[in-house]
C-alpha cells in the first residue's frame, strides 16, 4: 500500500512546479514576471507542505497497520484522490488569487477547500476504520482509538471555517494553510497515544 | 516487480490531473468553467479509480507471485502499457463527451474501450500464465485456477458491452465504469479461492 | 538504487503519453486526427517498449549487485539520464516521421539514435564494472564476465546499425526497434551465464 | 523516508525533459532549433546531474539513519521542496541564458541560486540534526560529525561563489556546476569518516 501512495504523493507534489513559468517571450522582465506571477508561488509553497505533511501522517499511519483490508484500501484511494486534485486546485487558486476576479476567487477558494477537506475526511476514515477493524499492530484501546480520530478528525473542522476565511481574504487563507502545516509539521504526539496532545513523548 | 509497476501505476493517475484546468484568461467566469469542464471532472474521477482498482487487483495478485519469468514480466509490461495510454484516452474522450461531436464521440468511446479491455486481457494473461507456470507461492488446484482466471476473464466480456453502451450515451458509460469500480473495490473474494464469489471470507 | 531507478523509468515511461493528444477544437474528426497522428502512436509504443526492456534487464543487473560503489552510482545514473531523453528524442522523432521533412528527418533519427546508443553504452559500463570490480553477488568467471559484456555490448553495434536505416527509412528503423524489443523481452538467457546464448535454462 | 523521497527526486529529475521540444511547425529546421536550444539542453544535462548527486548523497545519508524524528522529517521535506523547484529554474535560467537578456539573466542566474543554496542548506542541517540527536545506526564522535557538517556545509558557501560567476557569465556558471557534479560524484570519501576527505578507504 505504501509505495503506490508514496508514488502518488511524489508525483502530485512534484507536478505542482508545472505550475510555475516564466518566459523570454514576455515584453515583462524577468523579475516583473516574478513579482506579479506570486500567487503562484505562494500557492505552490502552500501546496507542497499541505502534501508534505499529509505524507508524514499517512507514513505515521501505515507504520500502525498490521493488516490490510479492502476497504482500507478504498479510503486510502479516497485520500490519493483528493491529494491528486490538489495540482489543480492550486493552479486554479493561484489564477483567481486578485480579489479584482470577484466571485470567481471565491469559487477557487471553495474548490481548494473541498480538496483539503476530502483529503482530511479520508484520512480519518482511515484511522477510524483501522482502529475499529483491529487492523493496527498493537492493541489499540476504545479510548486510544478516540482520541486519535479525534485529533485528526478536528481537522475536518479546521478546514471549511479556513475556507471561510479564504472567502473573505484569499491570501489570508493561505497564511493559516501555511501556519497549519506548520504546526502539524512540529508535532510530536504519537498518533495511538493514551496521553492527551502535547505531552513530552517523542514519536 | 511491484516498484516499476506502482510508480507506473502512481504517474498514470496523478497525470490524469494534467487534463484539468481553469483560466482567469477566459472570458467566462471560474463557475461557468467548472460547468461546461463536467466531461473533464467525470472522465477524470471514473479513471482515477479505474486505475485505482487496477492498482487493487495488481496488488494482490503480486502478493501470490513466488517466482517471476520473462513471459509474466511482459504480460505485466504490457498490462502498465494499457495503464499509461489511459490519461490520452481520458482527455480525448472528455473532449468529445458531448453528444455534439456525432461520430467523433464514437471513436473517442471506442479508443476508451481498447485502453480498458487491453487492461483487463493483459491482467487476465497474467493471471493465466501465473496459475499455469506455477509461480504462485503456494500450490493452485486446476480448479482455483480456472475459477481465478474466468472471474477476472469476465471483465474481458464486460468492457465490450460497456463500450457499446458508450457508442449510444457515452455519459452513461461513464457511470456504467464508475459502478464497475465500486463493485471491484469493495468485493472480498480472494482472487484464489475454492469457493464460488461472494462467499463470506474476508480477504 | 533500484527504488530511484525504477521511479526514473516509471515517470520516464508514462510521460511518453503527454505526446498523445486530439483536440474538439480541430477542424478535422476524432478518426482523421488519430489517422494523420499515427508517427506519434507508433514512436510512442516503441519507445513505451524500448524502455519497458531496459526496466527488465536493469532489474536483472540490479539482482545481481551485492555491493554498490560510486562509479556504479555513475553509471547508472548515465543510464537513467539517457532513458530521462527517450519522452523528447520519441516526440522530435514522432514530428518529423513523415519524410517530407527532408534533413531534419535524419537529424530526428540520429537524435533518437543517441538516447538509445546512450542507453546501450551506459548498460555494457554498469555490467562491465560490476563484473571487474566484483560488486556481485556471487562469484563470476572472467569467462561469464566477458559473455554478458559482449552479449549487451552488442547492442551498442546494433543501435548504429539501425540508426543508418533509420536515415534511410524512419518507419523501418521503428519496425526494427519493435523487433529488438520482442527478441531482448522474450529472451531467457541469464545475464550472467557459462553457457552460450539461447541454452534450455529459465530465468 | 526513503520512497517517498526517492519518488520527488525521480520525478522532479524527470519533469525537465518537459523543457526539451522541437516542432516541425516551426519554420526552422530541426537542426536549427537544436542549435539554437542548446542553453535549454546545457541546462537540462547540468541540472539532471545536479539533482542526480543530490540522490546519491541522500541516499548515502538515509543510509546511516536509525531512528526519523519529525524534524528530520521536516529538513528532508525542506530538501525535496528545493529539488522540485529545479525544474522550474532551470527551464527559466534556460530561457534567458543568452547575455541579450541583460538584467533578467541575472535574475534567473539569482533564482537557479536559491535553488541550489536551498538544497544545501536543507542537506547540512539534516545531517547537522541527524548527527546532533543521534539518530545514526552507530555512535558518532562529535569529531566526525563537525567534519562531515563541515564538508557538506562547504557546498553552502561555495553556491553563492558560483551565482555569483553566474552574473557575469551564466554559461560559465553552468561549466562550474558540471564540474562540482563530477567532483561529488566521484569522491569516495564516506559520510561519516574520521579521517580527512580524500583518503585511500573506499565508500
Amino acid at each position: 500500500m505504501e509505495a503506490f501512495s508514496d508514488g502518488v504523493l511524489a508525483v502530485a507534489i512534484t507536478l505542482l512546479v508545472l505550475d510555475l513559468h516564466a518566459s523570454a517571450a514576455e515584453p515583462e522582465t524577468l523579475a516583473t514576471q516574478l513579482q506579479r506571477g506570486w500567487p503562484s508561488f505562494a500557492a505552490y509553497a502552500v501546496s507542497f507542505f499541505v502534501i508534505g505533511v499529509v505524507w508524514i501522517n499517512h507514513h505515521a499511519v501505515v507504520n500502525l497497520v498490521a493488516h490490510v483490508d479492502r476497504r482500507l484500501l478504498f479510503y486510502n484511494l479516497l485520500l490519493l484522490f483528493f491529494v491528486s486534485t490538489i495540482p489543480f486546485t492550486t493552479s486554479t487558486l493561484a489564477e483567481y488569487l486578485y480579489p479584482s476576479h470577484g466571485a470567481s476567487t471565491s469559487v477557487a477558494v471553495l474548490l481548494y477547500g473541498v480538496s483539503t477537506e476530502g483529503m482530511a475526511v479520508a484520512f480519518t476514515l482511515m484511522l477510524w476504520h483501522m482502529t475499529r477493524a483491529e487492523l493496527t499492530t498493537r492493541p489499540v484501546t476504545r479510548q486510544q482509538a478516540n482520541r486519535a480520530v479525534l485529533r485528526f478528525g478536528v481537522g475536518t473542522l479546521v478546514y471549511p471555517v479556513v475556507t471561510l476565511v479564504g472567502i473573505i481574504s484569499a491570501p489570508t487563507m493561505l497564511l493559516l494553510y501555511a501556519a497549519l502545516t506548520a504546526y502539524y509539521a512540529f508535532e510530536q504526539t504519537p498518533i495511538l497515544s493514551d496521553r492527551p496532545p502535547r505531552g513530552p513523548q517523542a514519536t
